[in-house]
């Protein structure tokens, strides 16, 4: 057997690990062992890049080896790779997930843009209630189209340390839900916490910062299109809205390194 | 600038970042950068392959950017790349370190021996004082060189989530200890967790291994030489000891993967 190439790489802190050229399908032991941190090469997901007649297709998984529709911040370290290695032209790229094709546009260096669509609350003026120990808030529930939980609070430290999951009031997030704390720091800038349902506090989350974004931009009696800039504890992300409510994700993408698994280690795996 | 190769690699999950062809220093800000397991490479401590006229120099570094001496699970890690690229033959290899010269023997396939010289107590039937939360356990106190404080327990579980550092009497360890807790498995068979002073619980530490082994051998009153396994959270080294007492440390070590660092991610870190 050839040796696997492979790319790690990162966006705002959610790292990944990218296959070029996988042949055949990816078991869940072998997504464990990439991603595990120390006794593999360790990473968020894997990004398994898979050409089509039509364009290509990100096939993401997480790092338990499940198989998840879209990653906002993958897709732009997904987009970084294809640019960087002559696989799509620097500009505008569809690219096709799970969840539906994408629109991005990724320049030659720079930060890249991803079309997310529009966010939607599950009901008109619906608010749900998230609770870390004694502390209480009101929360405003937004789908981007996965379900947010955003609390504005004065200080990020209201949130304690997030070890264990925020508890959000049962009935409207049957699947479970991801909160982001949320502080204004100032015109069009908020920065943010984001605890991911199933992962733990994160250091980034593409669609936690449009869901917070879009509600720190409601709080006004008159929203008005724009571009806001969401500070995340893995860097900087920008969210631009248009007339409509489409938003899009602005945000780093950086490969880290590039080079092919080690054969022997690669057998081994169950 | 070229790109700068670099191999990933593990022994009983303690992982290092291997550097074999850097020129010119590396600087703690660019140590930490690779170890970073979400914006870097991620690792415990880069291992730099150093060519010097008579053999090759191991130069350790913590992924603090810190300098250490030795580490007895990294070396082996270093020998299986030489091996592995005809650096040096299988067989016995000298590896220099800061700690001094170590004689290796890394054959072309599995386990690798390390001779880690002998264990010494800092006094004669010295013992010490370990606590966690409310328990508290008398210590043997072993130096190889590095110094260990060994407990025996009848669980592993007693030493709690070892978040916290075990409190260690003062006195004995002015710079601080590794504290062991070992429980039997058999006869020349031990399992151990291990706190690395200034790092926190490990999946391995080969010091450790040997101290503990040294130390369970001394249990009884006429300890006679042999080989004793010990079970460690990473997997499962071995503690050979001749009739001098001289120890051997015997343990697997894998190369994960190989590639070449990103130019213009190297280029931005200060």
């Amino acid at each position: 057997m050839g040796s696997i190439r492979f790319a790690k790489g990162h966006g705002t802190g959610n790292d990944f690990v990218i296959l070029p050229e996988v042949e055949g399908d990816l078991s869940e032991a072998q997504v464990r062992a990439l991603c595990d941190r120390r006794f593999g090469l360790g990473a968020d997901g894997v990004l398994i890049i898979v050409e089509r007649g039509d364009g290509y297709f990100m096939d993401y998984r997480n790092a338990d080896g499940s198989i998840a529709e879209m990653c906002g911040n993958g897709i732009r370290v997904f987009a970084r790779y294809l640019v960087d290695h002559d696989l799509a032209p620097a500009g505008a790229i569809t690219i096709q997930t799970r969840g539906g094709d994408y629109e991005v546009v990724c320049p030659e260096d720079g930060l890249i843009e991803v079309a997310m669509g529009t966010a939607t609350q599950p009901a008109a003026r619906a608010m749900s209630v998230v609770s870390v120990g004694d502390s209480t808030w009101n929360a405003t529930p937004v789908l981007v189209p996965n379900p947010h939980a955003v609390v504005f609070v004065d200080d990020l430290d209201e949130a304690g340390d997030l070890v264990e999951p925020p508890e959000v009031a049962a009935g409207m997030f049957p699947h479970g839900v991801n909160v982001e704390f949320v502080v204004d720091r100032g015109v069009d800038h908020i920065a943010m916490r984001v605890h991911e349902r199933g992962v733990g506090e994160t250091l980034s989350c593409g669609t936690g910062a449009c869901a917070a974004a879009w509600a720190a931009r409601r709080r006004t009696d008159d929203p008005t299109p724009g571009t806001a800039r969401v500070d995340v504890p893995g860097g900087t992300v920008w969210v631009r809205e248009d007339a409509e409510g489409a938003l899009t994700l602005i945000g780093p993408a950086s490969i880290v390194a590039e080079g092919s698994i080690d054969p022997g280690w690669w057998a081994e795996i169950e």
